[in-house]
């Protein structure tokens, strides 16, 4: 078994939180967590995402069956906040298997190349929850490589080993807290004080970590004392804006008023809406940006009226083996999503098509500017890119 | 009593009905019947539209809290549609009156002013089950203003009175049905088959008679074996798209798929959209379109797409009294039929903010041309009307 001797490391998370609950660190704002480490590092404290907004409900999840529930039931969801999850996820799975196989102290090069087989072995199982989401498999190899890493140079102990890869976990948790902190900072040299900000889904905290990436300018602002006015779509079908966007921008104490999506026109026309500010899941070599279904609309509207139309996301998010957006697929959902779901009863005969796109492509010519941890990108986008990524 | 021996008139609805049901007049398409007078004069039949699209439930209407009723819990919707529902009330409920009179035969001209102030209180009454409503309070007086003339016209017979009121309360409904095909067919001059038109809300059948305005180019085109491929937004938050544009389309064997209201701009990116059909609340004299919210973007996405933007409606919609679009009071609903309507729990935080117009105005530069029963109305529109009402 592994000893308590070296106590497991107090992460920049807890700190920040800490800061939070004491309220010295954040003042104005409060950053909804979504994932957490526990102290001890055996096991993780999540918030349970599926069961917003009507129940605030915390988790604490120790088990490869939990971990994989948590993920494939979408109780932990959003593609950065699944990244940091799985690589905590490996870190306690790492004290489980060492403590199964009962390794403390020095550990024969034999034990080490069980204990890496078999961490590998619940990585693949981890991974199947949710195949398509890079972030995942993304911190689980960085986690895997790590530790063979940390074997090949023949650590000490089982314990420092044990740390160092909840260390690498952390580590992935604090890289994106610090790349949205960037974008943020990015972001909000585009707004002023009072500001009205129409965004669209869910690009906030609870899909990444502290600040998200369209709603960071907006909580950053709120940390130093700006108050903007948010208008949150509510995206149908899946309703992200109405159940996350505005959940966790009223809990930070940010003014937000839900619309309906076709109400984005009117609200533009009234001359509250100074920018828009949305997420993206992919953007092509040349700017055009993949991101949830309507937002080339948002991006349309925003140009009949004159308001600038900014996409914020992680400079990953740019595929430069992706000419244009003409070239990205997108996925086709089932039309319950749009007949059933959340509803008492169907909305719609049970013979009624439906065209269920997840996602549209807004094209680059909308685009005002693309926010990066790396600063904010005017067009022509292909040569800014080229010259970003050189 | 009033007796039986002059049987009640035949109605054209009638007969087309038949025609319907013994598939000799109409091959191609089943028209949904939202109101029809009972063959012997006292009772409405209605289809219960608050039960849509889940049942499809008829019901008998006899007394003036029934048709109160219908009217106030949206069972009858639809401004043309309520209209042709209190014109049929009136009727019934002038039979009644006759019954509890005694009227037969001659009457005194005592008991004919009995008669008429008995059906103007209860004309009253049923006005008030939703007093904004314009066709409503225009049914009644019509109604009325028919009983006052036809009594000071010293009608032969309290039976042959009874009988002239039904044929005034069938004529609105033929009018209506009338004003629909020439709107249909000055509609169906601007699409060819097989295209693809795009609708918002519900300006069908249901809410009028027959053909509807904004679908009646495509229903009038279905009876004469023209294919049409319908995109209908679902129109949050009231969802009406869903409920009952896909309803009454898919009924008729239309071609039709409901997409969310965000999904228009990717369905018109993708070359399937060859026009938008909407309908109208009011349109003022410069040409700016009032109508359900969401109708605005509807357009600024057409016109970003080079796709031409139609708004259907009777001439009475026009309204010259109203300078520009601005004068137009936007109503303000519930927060509550965004956050919580037709959801199994609600969809956003107790203190969440919402704002929720019910209606939006369409700038006149947006809309290709307006389309009325006098015809196909071109901009600009200001000169147009004024000799259209010269």
């Amino acid at each position: 078994m592994v000893g308590n001797k070296e106590k497991a490391p107090k992460t920049y998370v807890t700190d920040l939180l800490t800061g939070i609950l004491n309220r010295n660190v954040l003042k104005n704002v409060t950053h909804v967590e979504n994932v957490k480490l526990a102290d001890d590092g055996r096991s993780i404290v999540i918030l349970d995402q599926s069961a917003l907004p009507n129940r605030t409900e915390y988790l604490t999840l120790q088990t490869l069956p939990e971990f994989y529930d948590a993920i494939f039931t979408l109780k932990v969801r959003g593609a950065p906040c699944i990244g940091i999850f799985a690589g905590y996820a490996m870190s306690v799975l790492a004290r489980q298997i060492a403590g199964e196989l009962e390794l403390s102290g020095a550990v024969s090069s034999e034990k080490w190349r069980s204990f890496i087989n078999r961490l590998s072995e619940l990585g693949g199982e981890l991974n199947s929850s949710r195949p398509t989401a890079v972030n995942l498999s993304y911190a689980i190899k960085r986690m895997l490589a790590k530790a063979e890493s940390l074997v090949a140079e023949n650590q000490s102990s089982a314990e420092s080993l044990l740390n160092e890869l909840q260390r690498e976990a952390t580590a992935i948790h604090e890289e994106d807290i610090e790349m949205c902190r960037k974008i943020a900072e990015a972001g909000l040299t585009l707004i002023k004080d009072g500001d009205g900000i129409l965004t669209h889904c869910n690009a906030g905290p609870l899909a990444t970590s502290r600040y998200g990436t369209a709603l960071g300018p907006i909580l950053l602002g709120k940390e130093r004392g700006l108050k903007f006015h948010v208008f949150a779509d509510e995206t149908r079908p899946l309703l992200q804006g109405a159940r996350l966007t505005s959940y966790e921008l009223s809990k930070a104490g940010v003014d937000v008023t839900l619309i309906c999506d076709n109400m984005a026109s009117i609200v533009m026309k009234s001359g509250k809406v100074q920018a828009c500010f949305v997420g993206c899941d992919r953007v092509a070599a040349n700017g055009d940006a993949a991101n949830k279904i309507g937002t080339s609309g948002v991006a349309i509207l925003a140009k009949h009226y004159g308001i600038p139309f900014y996409v914020l996301g992680p400079s990953s998010t740019i595929d430069m083996a992706t000419a244009t957006g003409a070239d990205i697929v997108i996925e086709e959902r089932d039309p319950d999503e749009i007949k059933n779901k959340f509803y008492a009863e169907p909305m719609a005969l049970p013979e009624v098509k439906c065209y269920n796109p997840a996602f549209d492509v807004t094209d680059h010519e909308l685009i005002t500017a693309i926010v990066t941890e790396k600063g904010v990108i005017r067009p022509p986008y292909k040569e800014a890119f080229t010259r970003l990524f050189k």
